[in-house]
Parts: structure tokens; sequence; C-alpha cells
């Protein structure tokens, strides 16, 4: 099939197959069984030719994908996927794929606006040039797909835009969740759905950390390396461990969810890095694990999206989502429950939901029409301080008389209602752990300001929200 | 809004909004807030006339959304839902929705033929005539959403057909797991994915009873009793605990799966009926919990397809789907593993599926456009006893010497390998618990009948597959 690599006019192939010929179909001079040429009947072959932004992990697997799979992917879709250009920094590094003479290019811009490209796929990553490429491929009617979640959270408005005057798709499945179609369940499956709460676990390395210092009574530092050595962490691993990579796909999936345009610094960020052991045992002894969720929330017609690590019951779908798989967790108002779970990163998971997408905006592109996004207007955000949740709390005190009612009020004066409290240890060093019902996160924030005030509360030891049942 | 239902033209509006406007938005002389108009900048509203077959449960509920819910799906996307036709059987019963006058009817075809219907929802179940009437609906250029799993199941080949040539939509979402979107994951978002092997929980009465045997020790006639009691099973409750819902199901994945059609009559099926409260005891005991499975899985060219229950590792992640919720667990040679869970049945979340489909298949009418299916040829199926898997067997056995070796000599003369052997009780009535690894059915089945005509097995008890982690 290499002829093929730079044709320039779509094949078109039609047969039509009687009943005798049932058992043995004839394509291309080639014998192949039944089920195989089924997509090809009475349809269109068509080549579609797919520039590649970058050949790291993720656009290698694309091209790997590509390579092994397009004649099944043509049999199934009738459309044949071949790279005609993969734009890199470095021509002489190594690479995982091998590709034919002429395909790999410095020239990015030869891949937005080539004569010789119908589609791009974009995996850069960051902001820029990212985004000024995007809107270039846009604006010279080629659909892209992307799996940049920073460039989308960021500059999502303006590209939908863009993509919308162009009439061609934009598609970003693999920016939330890698493999997990939840883009395409929240943007088509769901549009009709009055989506109350969207709980996730979309970072596979906090996952992997927390999963690790739960299972194996580690301490954060100790994980945090060995996740590195193992490559689940980054060298600087800030994005993920302060919440960062969370907090853009927390924005991603509320900006989908409510048809109304939410940004990363719209998105409190609380990450793991002040999460102890302690706090990891203190989780399991109420039968729950801590995980870094990002949670997502309309109330009337304002919406609250935030990342934090948070204490989830062990009897919630949540909790048995462990290692580095991800997982989102959707509450509408007709549907229920759902939940959406599997590799949310990964080379070949992340490519896998780029060919989903090539496929659909080839679909779409085939006949000249694209999935609308309408102008989003910017969604009405509450801040954390104005939303609730039920709180862990741990007080470092001093074990004498009167303390647990000179805590007990503090608390009674904010209107924030105790469900249990213990106290462990004694003398010098005793520490008081509380569970709090459902309040107002000022009212606790308040509470604590005033308990740090108090003599005999040495520290606030840990802060955790509590998810309910 | 009451004009609107009857209207035969779509309403256009379209404003231009500066930024200066940005805190007041004006729509249709109301008042509203931001982000509420989004979908309204300059696209049309199309006013789009819903016919609905039956109004039980299911219909009712499609109804009960689209009136509740009609302006804010208008907002999101510009499409406008209203029910100009709903068919019933008995015109005096008691629905769970009003409607006005003029809408219900007793002519089905009125809503198939109808000039004032343009998508219909098809909620009656069963094959005919929901077949005739999803037909006459196609030819007349009307896209269909059904949740009808039989009729998909055994009539789609055809049915795909007919949707073909009239270029308009079926869609199926609600005939599989309710309301999750699995339908939609694998027809689009792993249309280009090789799917290896799909493990499904996909009835409700079925996960319900095994639950309630599993969590309270108790057994089956009582458990299937209580559900009954509940609403969880029917009168005749065949269909679900013999296997013949999932069976349907499990043919409309594998179909969707591989693009290659696969009926029920392809389907191994066998239901719980047979599961004892010391089966669920045993499985307790190896750390697995007994689950009714639909398996689908592709070898080479060959597709196997099967229900029947299963012990499930209790770290599986479909080992934590209880009760009535479903789970669609889906292994792909890119993606990994994929689950999907949500409530599986209920009016509200089946409607939720089918409301999705109706803005997908409206979003395609409005664009002249269809999801394709192409036309699929019968898949190549391998019967259940070319497959393999691992087993649980328990023999009642008389004890005394030379039994073990009998019996193992058996196992080693069909090449089953046994991974362990317990003996339980003694004397006259013993039993051997056997786990086979990984086995060829038919080897397996061969070593079954062997072992019953041995002296000193009394009988075969419990024969249950086993998945592995």
């Amino acid at each position: 099939m290499q002829g093929s690599l730079f044709a320039a006019r779509p094949m078109r192939t039609s047969w039509r197959l009687t009943s005798a010929e049932s058992t043995l179909r004839i394509a291309k001079g080639r014998i192949v069984s039944p089920g195989t040429v089924s997509a090809m009947q009475g349809q269109d072959l068509s080549t579609v030719r797919v520039g590649v932004l970058g050949c790291g992990n993720v656009g290698a697997s694309v091209v790997s994908i590509i390579q092994a799979d397009a004649d099944s992917i043509a049999a199934k879709t009738g459309i044949k996927l071949v790279v005609t250009k993969v734009a890199v920094r470095n021509l002489s590094a190594d690479r995982a794929v091998a590709l034919p003479d002429g395909v790999l290019t410095r020239d990015a811009h030869a891949v937005a606006n080539g004569s010789d490209v119908d589609i791009v796929v974009e995996t850069i990553g960051g902001i820029e040039p990212a985004r000024q490429i995007t809107l270039a491929a846009l604006k010279s009617g080629k659909p892209v797909v992307t799996a940049n979640k920073e460039l989308v959270a960021n500059c999502g408005a303006e590209l939908f835009e863009a993509a919308t005057a162009a009439g061609v798709d934009l598609h970003f499945e693999a920016a939330v969740g890698g493999g997990i179609p939840i883009m395409r369940a929240l943007r088509k499956s769901l549009v009709g759905e009055r989506i109350n709460k969207i709980l996730g676990i979309v970072n596979g390395t906090t996952n992997f950390i927390l999963t690790k210092m739960t299972e194996e009574g580690a301490g954060y530092a100790d994980v945090l390396a060995e996740a590195q050595a193992l490559g689940f962490a980054e060298a600087d691993p800030t994005a993920d461990v302060e919440g960062h990579d969370a907090g853009a796909k927390a924005a991603i999936m509320a900006t989908i969810a409510f048809g109304q345009s939410v940004v990363p610094g719209d998105v409190f960020q609380e990450g793991i890095s002040q999460v102890s052991a302690s706090d990891i045992e203190a989780a399991r002894r109420l039968e729950h694990v801590i995980k870094l969720l990002a949670i997502v929330e309309r109330t009337d017609d304002e919406v609250a999206v935030r990342v934090h690590p948070a204490m989830v019951p062990i009897t919630h779908p949540l909790a048995a989502v462990r290692d580095s798989f991800n997982a989102v967790f959707v509450e509408g108002e007709a549907v229920g429950e759902l939940m959406f779970y599997g590799r949310g990163a990964g080379g070949f998971p992340t490519a896998s939901a780029m060919i989903g997408d090539l496929l659909s905006a080839i679909s779409n592109l085939k006949r000249s029409t694209a999935s609308p996004f309408g102008t989003l207007e910017a969604a009405k955000m509450r801040p954390i301080d104005q939303t609730s949740s039920a709180f862990y709390l741990k007080l470092e005190v001093q074990d004498r008389p009167g303390v647990l009612a000179a805590v007990s009020s503090v608390f009674g004066k904010h209107g924030v209602s105790i469900r249990s409290m213990e106290q462990h240890g004694a003398g010098d060093s005793a520490s008081l752990v509380l569970i709090i019902h459902r309040a107002l996160e000022s009212d606790v924030q308040a509470t604590l300001r005033e308990l740090r005030e108090l003599e005999s509360v040495q520290s606030v030891g840990s802060v955790m929200r509590v998810i309910g049942d």
C-alpha cells in the first residue's frame, strides 16, 4: 500500500456482493474473510491524509496505530488513514516509529497549512506554539484533534469560535482521562442531561502516589521518589502533585458539562503534597480512602469547580479506582450515577482516544459538517468559600480541662456542626480528630482561624474535605 | 410557550451581542442570566416534533424530560423538542404525564408516517409491531430512537439497512445498559480500536439477586421472590434470570464492537437459576464474587459470545458493581481497560439515553446526514465448546481410598490441568472442590461426562466458569 501514502485523490471502490459470494470476498485482488469487507460495500473508500504535530510518546503512538491498523479501520469505516506529515523539533532524534522519507519535517506550519494534509493531530502540548498552529490549521479548513489540556482549558473559547467559523471540528477527547471517552459522553450523550455534579480522579501521577501510600503505609516523599523513578511522575512534579493538571481538566469538564466557559483560573487547586501517612491512616479508620478529586458542581445558575484531596467512602465506586487509573463519576438529574473508568495517560490509551476523534472528525468533514459548539459565555463561578463540604480535622492540643469545651464552642459560634470528636494521646501532645457535618467552607475557615488563636490549640494539623456517601 | 407545540415552521432567532450587553441577555422578550443564551447566538433555534410510541415507564419518562427541560435543552443546543404525538394501546389508561389534547392517539402509523412528526421514539418493546412501525418510520425519512434490545438484536441488520437506505439515523443507546452511553462509545469513540474482549453486567434483575445472595447469604428462590415483590423482577422472570435479556444485549455489543452481525441465536445463554448459596459461599472463600456476565471475545477472525454466571475476582472492577447497577468492561488493544458503569434500567436513566440519541439524530437530520452503518456481514461465530475458561467444580464423592486418584486421572486424560483440589466432609458424603486452570470448554465437558460415570462420583454439584485476574 506504499503508493497510497502520497495519494492526492481519494480512492473510490465499491462492490455489490451476492449471497453466492458471501463465503468469499475479493477486495483489491486479495481474498479476505467474511466480515472485513463490510464497510466497503456500496461505500466510498476515502484516503485521508493526517498531519501530526509532535512525535513523542503520544504522537508516535498515534502514528503507530495508524500504521498497524489502517487496513482494518478502512474495512470497518471506509476511511483509509495515512500519515503524510509529522512535524518535530529535532529531525535526528530517535523515534519509536519508522517513517517514510519526506514525512518528517521541522515545519509545523507545513502541517497546519499544507495541501498534503487533510486533518491535524496536535500532540505538542503547552499553550504556544500549539495555539497558533491550531488556529492556523482550523482557519485553513483542517479539523484538529488534540490531547492538549492546557490549550483547551485556557484557550477553549477562542478555539471553539475559530472551529465554528471554519466549519470544522475541534476534538479533544484525549485531553481529559486519556483513553476514557468522557468528552464524547458529555458533549453528545449527556448534552440534554441536567448534570448536577462531576467527581473526577483525573491525574494518574497523584492517584499512583496516593494508592501506594494507602496500600503500603509509606510517606509522601518516599512514594513520590519511587513514582519518579518508575516514570509515573516528572522530574518537576509540580503540575501533577499541586493539582494544576487536574485543575485544567476540571475546567474542561465543567465547560463541556454546562455549556459555559470555565478556565483554570476559575478553579481552586490544592494538591497532595501535604497529605501525610497519618491522614491516610485516619481515613482508613473512618473507612474512607484519600483521593485527589476534581469536583464540578452546579447550583442554580452558579458553577463551582475545585481540585483538592478528599476522603472518599470505601463503598463509593471511586474508592476502588487505584494505581494510575482515572475515573469520572457523573451525577445527572435523569440518568442518576454514571462512572467512566480507564487508563488516563500513556501513549497508546491517549492515542486511542485521538484515533476515535480523527474518525469522527473525518466522518463530518466528508459531509461538510462539524459538531457545534455555539459561543460559550463565561460561567458564573461560585468561589470555594461559598461551597459546602463535610470535613476531617486534626488539631494538636494541650490535654487539659476545658480544651474540648473551648474547641467545641468555637465551632458552635460559627454554626459548624460536629459529627464526631476523638481525642488521642495525652499531656502536652494530644490530638483531636473531628469530623464536621457538611458546612459552608467560609464558616469552616473562620472556625479554623479562631481555633489557631486558642491557647490550648498548638496547631491545626490536618484539614481535609470528606465526600458524602 | 404553548403555541409552539404545533409549530410547523422552525423558529429562527439570532442576536449579535456586544460586550456591553454581556451581563444582560434578552431572549424572546425574557431576561435570562449569562450562559443560558449561549447556543442561541448566531444559531437557528429549530423546533423538532417528536412522536413517541408507547407511554409506559420509559415513554412517559421521555415525555416528562422533554416537558421539564425543553427550554434548557434549547438554550444549550438550539433544538427545541416538542412532543406532538404519543401512540398508546389504551387511550383511557392512567399516565404518569399530562398531555395536551390531540397528542394521544391509538394510531402508531400516524406517528411513523405523520406529517406532524419529525423523529420517532420507540418504547413499545418486543419484535412486532415495533419492527414494522420502525421500518415505516425510517422509510418515511424519520430517524428512530429505540430502547428495544429484542428488536435491535434480532432485526438489527434489516433495520440498519433501512436506515442507511433512508439516510436517517437509527439510535439504540438505551437498548444496552440503560443510561450508560456504551453504544456511542463502541460506535464512535472506539470504532478504530481493536477490541479484544467485553465483559458486561447488563441485567439489573440478576445483579440485584446475586448481590443480595452474596451480601445476605440468602438462597436463590427467596431472593427472587423478594426481587419480584420490590419490582426488580417480573412475575415471569425467565427472560432476565435465564440470561435471555443479557444475551440480546451481548449480541448487540458484539455486533457494534466488531462491525459484524451477531444475533441472539448465536449467543450461548445460561442463567442464574442454578446458582446456590453454597456456590456464593465457595466464591467468597476463593475471594471471588458471582456475577452473570455477558462475554464477547474476538480471536483471529472468529467471534465468541456467551452469557453465564461466572466467578469474578474481588479485585476486578466488575466485582464492585452491585445491586441493580450495570457495567460494561472493555479491553482494547490500544486503549487497554475501560469500564462504563451506571443504572442499567429504570424510566429516567433509560429516557436520558434516548434524549441524548434524539439530539444526536436531530443534529444529523438538520444537516441531512446520518451515522453510517455499512452493511454488516454475519460474524463467524466460535461456539462455546471452542472457547477457554478457568473453572470451579464441586463434585459429590464417596470418601474412600483411590477417589482422588481416579478423579485426577480423568482430568489428566483430557488434558485439563487442576490448579487446586480440596476435599470437604467425609464418609459417604464428601465433596471435592476443584479449580481448573484455563481449559478448552469441550475438554472440560468431556471430563465432566466421564466423571459422572465414575462409581465414586455421586454427582457433579456445581460447574462455574472463573474469570482470570
